[in-house]
């Protein structure tokens, strides 16, 4: 059994360094580009799906459908779910990184970035950037299962079990299946798959736009796990997230 | 209960005048322009829906793909089916006007263009553009069920209980829908609605990336029918996409 991750490409405000999380906002340019090597990469290897999985959010849609286009695969089922979405940021969305340090202090910053259960600030639940208030989340009807803030560890609890319910009953029944989805929800079912501990979680970074293999035996345990096409540009990407991170940190604690 | 459909912009082989049907070319530049153009007439009106429906076919994807993104309804369920596919033009597909009638005489194509139900040459089932040798067909268990060729007469007899069996339940559930599909897939959606008789239909010309709404009572009678947008530009049109077609009549009558 074999299941394709794919992060989303550059974003508009990726470009902009704001906190994004579930704003809705599109790809830019690149990451067009991006997503449309997603599926050169892809078709190079003859991969080939009977269903995909995406997020609510125009980011992840959009890159889903630009590389099934390139594998001429427009005509696949397409399944969306919040429970999929980036993790939310609460009142750090729509902020930049000096924004956020003017506001709430460089080592409060510092506390949200490097930690996997600190809450960012949340957003009033009457605030209309809050998802019970947006049209795209009209449908849940328990209002109280959207977040107002999540930290890792939130949105791992919501992708997981998603997953585990949704998808992996799917491959169980021979179904493959690509995924087009955010970093930190990405980084929900590496933890998952990998067994990784919260610590090691936070260490790794996930490159967008190129598609991440995991191979499974019968009993759903991971026997491979690899990203695709030329290893060096994937080590490089993988290096520039995380040298990115650390850059803000820096800037932060200056 | 309101409903809306919408025939794809004009595709790579409308531009070029070549029978196309289940054929998976892609918009042209114009046609994605029209899509684009068919989400603006809805935004205007305050248009909103909870799902949508649309074919197998590239060109009523990304049409739905392209109005959708312009009302910012990315993230809406979209089930695809085969069932609202295109008229399946048989061995036709591929050809343009001129080689059709050299190939199969001038008074044949006539009966094929005008008539309700007689069949063009059928596909052989070996042909690899068979729908049954094809990808996106593959999930189709009675591989009998995919036609080789389809006169408007076979088109209704699988869009119909398609929109009567999985469609009208989501209607009479209190959804909003939305359809993207292709000429004769609407056409058969009309002729159910309005009662039409089999040359009537024939005489009834869908305008492409034009927002067409029908609204029902409660009893799914239709109480009302309309074209978004100015109706002068509706009208033109309707009377190109008729024009045209006689167009070629006397072409192939000389």
């Amino acid at each position: 059994m074999k299941l394709v991750l794919v992060r989303h490409g550059e974003s508009e405000w990726n470009k902009k360094n704001l906190f994004t999380g579930w704003t809705d906002v599109d790809l830019s340019e690149r990451g067009v580009e991006e997503s449309r090597n997603a599926g050169e990469l892809l078709k190079a290897e003859n991969y080939d799906f009977d269903i995909a999985y995406t997020s609510y959010l125009k980011r992840a849609i959009h890159t889903l459908n630009n590389a099934l286009d390139v594998l001429d695969r427009a005509w696949l089922p397409v399944i969306k779910s919040w429970k999929l979405n980036e993790r939310h940021y609460g009142a750090l969305q729509g902020l930049d990184k000096a924004k956020t340090a003017e506001k709430y202090g460089d080592e409060q910053v510092l506390i949200w970035r490097r930690s996997f259960d600190v809450l960012p600030p949340a957003l009033d639940p009457d605030d209309e950037q809050a998802p019970r208030n947006m049209a795209a989340y009209r449908e849940v009807e328990n209002k109280d299962e959207l977040p107002l803030n999540e930290s890792l560890k939130e949105t791992i609890e919501r992708a997981v079990p998603y997953f585990e319910e949704t998808i992996k009953p799917q491959m169980l029944d021979g179904k493959r299946v690509l995924i087009s989805a955010h970093g930190n929800s990405i980084r929900a079912l590496v933890k998952y798959f990998d067994e990784l501990s919260d610590d090691e979680i936070m260490g790794v970074n996930i490159p967008t736009g190129i598609p991440l293999v995991y191979e499974f035996d019968d009993d759903f345990n991971v026997t491979d796990s690899y990203y695709l096409g030329d290893q060096e540009a994937v080590k490089e990407k993988m290096e520039a997230v995380a040298k990115q991170g650390k850059a803000e940190n820096k800037e932060e604690e200056k």
